[in-house]
C-alpha cells in the first residue's frame, strides 16, 4: 500500500510543475478561512450584544465585554489583514513584513471605528424587516432568525474593508455568508439604510450596484451585469436603485446604466435592462398560459 | 492600542441608548441557537434511528437508546421553551419563572407525544421521494442525502411547536434548516402526508399555506403572499394546494384565496395568482424567443 | 417524567413495525456522513495545497505532506466504501465482509489514481473562473472564495466514484456540497474541462447531463428532465451542452434529446425543451410589461 501511495503522490507532485499553478507553496501565508469566520462571529456579537450563546450582559458589565471583544477581533484582524496585504500583487508575494504590520494595524483601527455607524444601520435594518414582513413577530425573532439581516450586516462590514482596498478578506466574508444564507452580495455593492431582503435564497447583488434608502428585495432577485468582459472590470456594470424601491421575487435587473427611480415597485420575475422612471409600478402582462383538463379538451386563459 | 479600543468601545456603547434597541441587555435569556440545533439532531436520530454516526442499534438495545434520546431532547426542550415563553410579550420580559417551568414541561411532553405520528409521516415522505425521483436508488440514499426530506421532517416538528404557540423556537428551527438546505418553510404552513420537495434550493412556503396529500414541488417554487401589509398578518395570505398537486421548478403561486385543485400539474416558471380547477395541466405557451446565428442573419422560433 | 418518557418511547418503537421501515436496525453499518465530509476536506487540500489553515508548505516538505494526506484519505475511503458496498442490494444487507474489504481497497486505489488528472482539471477550472468573471482579481481569490469552483471540484471526485458504481458515497459527497453552496450537481453528470459556474445558488444539473469544454453557467440554471417516470431511470433524461456554451441566470434546459450546439449563448430565464443549433444566440423577446405611474395613468412598454 505504501509504495502505491508514494507513486500516486509523486504523480500528483508532477502536476505542480504546471505554469499556472493552483498550489500555494513557499509563498506567504494566506488569510485563514477559520479566522475570518471567528472574526465575523465576534463582530456580530458586538453589533447584537446579548443574542449569542451563554451571554448574560447587564448594563454595567457591557463595557468590559465590548472592550474585550474589540480587542480580540482587532488582534485577529491585524494578523489576517497583514497576510492579505501580500496579495496586493498577483500572484501573492512576500512584502516587507514590518511595513505590512503597521499598515494592517492602521487599517484595523480605521475599520473598528466604523462599527458604531454599522450598529446604527443595523437598528434600521431590523426595523425595516419588522415593518416589511407581516410574519415577523418581534425584534428578537428578526435578530435570531432572519438570514437577510445577517447577510446585510456582514456585508456592511465587508464593504468597509473593500473600500479600504484590503485584498481577499472582504470576499471571504461575503462568501462565508453566501454559503450560510444563499444571499450573494459582492462587498463592492453600496447599500443605503433600512434595507430588507426577505427569504433571500438566490439573491445576487453585483460589485458596482448602488442601492438607496428603504429598499426591499425578495428571494431570487439578481442585480447583475449586461457585459461580462474582463476589460470592463473597472466600469459600473450593475444597476442603481433609488430610495424606496421594492423588487419582488425572481426579478432580474441588469446593466450599469439601468436606474430604478425612487418609489418604484418592480413585479416578480420581471426582466429589466433599461431605466424605469420614479413612482412606477411595473409588472409582467398577465401571462397567457395553456390550461387543459387532464382527461378532456383544452382551454386558454 | 488599549486607549483606542476603549474609545471605540465607548462610542459603540453610546449607540445602546437608541430608542429601538437591538441590544438584549439585562433582559431574560433567549433560547440558545446551539441548543436548538442539538435538539434537532437528537430528534432526527429518533425519527431515523441507525442513520447517525457511530450508532449500531439492534432491536433489543433500541428501547434504551430511544428512551435516552427522548430524555435528553426533553430536558433541553423544557429549558429552551422556558426561555422562549418570556418572549410572549414584545419586547421579551421576565415572567414568573416558576410558572414558565411547569408550562414548559407540559408543552414539551405534548410535543414529544407527537413524535410517533411524525415518524409515520416520515415513512410516507421517504416513499414519496423514492417514487417521485427516477434517480433515487434506495431508502438509505433518500434518508442519507435528500435535503427535501430533512427540511420537511424538521418542518413537521417545528409546526407542532408553532401550533402550541411556543415563541421563537419554531422559527429558529426553520431558519436552521433553511440555511442548511436553501428550503424556507414557515413553521405555520400546514403540509399533508407523502410530500416531496426535489432539489429544493430556493423553495419558499409561506406561513398560512395549506398543502394536501401526495403533493410534489421542485426547486425555486414560491408559495407566497400577494399582500405584505403588516395589518393583514392574521389573514390567510398564502395559497392552498389540494391533494396530488405537482408544481415544477421556478413556479410562483400567490395569494390566500388561490386554490390549486386536486390532481393538477403546474408547469415550470408559471406565475399563478388565481385558482386553478382540479384535474388541470397548466403551462406557459411555448415562448417565442429570438434565435440568431452569431455570424449571420436572424430567425424567430 | 421517566414513566411518561417510557410510554412515548414505547409508542415510537411500535412504529418500527411498519412494513416499509425507515429505521436502520441490526443491519450493516452505513457510510458515516462525518467521515465523508472529512475525506472531502483532505482531498481538497491535496488538490489545492497550501490554501488550508495552518499549512506552510515548501517544495521539499510537500512530498511528505501529500503522501500523508493520501494515506489518511485512502484508509478512510477503504472503510467507508466497504460499508457502502453492502448497499448494492436494496435494502442494504451484510455481504461477506472479507470480500468487501479487498474490493474496497481496489476501488480506493483506482479512485486515488484519478487525482492527478482531477488536479489538472482544477487548474483549468480556476483559469475559467478568472477569465469568466470581471470581478475576479486573482487565482488566490478564486480558490479561497468561489463556491462554483468548490462544487465542480468535489463533483469531479464524486463522478469518479459514481463511474465505479460505488453506492451512496457519491450522492453523499454531492449533497454535502449542495448544502454548502446551493449548487446541486448529480454525481452522474459528465462535465468537460474549463467549466465555470458563477454565483451558483439554485443551479441543478441532472444525472445524465453531458457538458462539453469551456462551458459557463450562472445562478439558477436548471439542466433537467422532461419526464420523471421511475421506469425511465436508465434512459438519458437530461440535456447535452456542446463546447463553449454559455447559459445565463435562471434558464431552464430540459430533456435527454435536447442538444445545445457548440458556441451557443442561451439568454437569462429562457425555457428550452428542444435542440438549439451551434453558433446561436437565443434570448427572450423583450417582454411587454405594464408600466403605470403610481399616482396617475398607465403606459405600456
Amino acid at each position: 500500500m505504501i509504495r502505491e501511495i508514494e507513486r500516486i503522490s509523486s504523480d500528483i507532485i508532477k502536476t505542480f510543475r504546471a505554469k499556472e499553478g493552483i498550489n500555494h507553496l513557499s509563498g506567504p501565508n494566506l488569510p485563514s478561512r477559520q479566522s475570518v469566520i471567528d472574526i465575523i462571529a465576534t463582530l456580530e456579537s458586538i453589533i447584537f450584544p446579548g443574542f449569542q450563546e451563554n451571554e448574560f450582559l447587564d448594563e454595567e458589565y457591557i463595557s468590559f465585554n465590548i472592550g474585550e471583544k474589540l480587542l480580540k477581533a482587532g488582534q485577529s484582524l491585524i494578523c489576517e489583514i497583514g497576510k492579505s496585504l501580500n496579495c496586493r500583487s498577483n500572484p501573492c508575494k512576500d512584502e516587507d513584513e514590518k511595513s505590512n504590520d503597521s499598515e494592517a494595524t492602521e487599517l484595523t483601527f480605521q475599520f473598528l471605528n466604523s462599527l458604531p455607524v454599522i450598529r446604527e444601520l443595523a437598528v434600521k435594518d431590523v426595523n425595516a424587516a419588522l415593518k416589511g414582513d407581516p410574519a415577523a413577530k418581534s425584534r428578537e425573532e428578526v435578530i435570531l432568525s432572519y438570514p437577510g439581516l445577517e447577510a446585510v450586516t456582514v456585508h456592511r462590514m465587508a464593504h468597509e474593508l473593500y473600500r479600504m482596498d484590503v485584498p481577499l478578506i472582504p470576499r471571504m466574508m461575503n462568501e462565508y455568508i453566501h454559503r450560510k444564507t444563499g444571499i450573494d452580495i459582492h462587498p463592492g455593492a453600496s447599500i443605503g439604510e433600512s434595507f430588507f431582503i426577505d427569504h433571500g435564497t438566490g439573491v445576487v447583488i453585483g460589485e458596482t450596484t448602488i442601492i438607496g434608502k428603504n429598499c426591499k428585495i425578495y428571494q431570487g432577485v439578481t442585480l447583475g451585469a449586461l457585459s461580462v468582459k474582463k476589460e470592463e472590470a473597472n466600469v459600473k456594470r450593475h444597476p442603481t436603485l433609488e430610495d424606496n424601491v421594492t423588487i419582488y421575487s425572481g426579478a432580474t435587473i441588469l446593466g450599469g446604466n439601468t436606474v430604478i427611480g425612487k418609489n418604484t415597485v418592480i413585479g416578480g420575475n420581471l426582466w429589466v435592462t433599461s431605466s424605469i422612471p420614479e413612482d412606477s409600478i411595473v409588472y409582467n402582462r398577465p401571462a397567457e398560459f395553456v390550461l387543459k383538463n387532464r382527461y378532456a379538451g383544452q382551454n386558454d386563459s
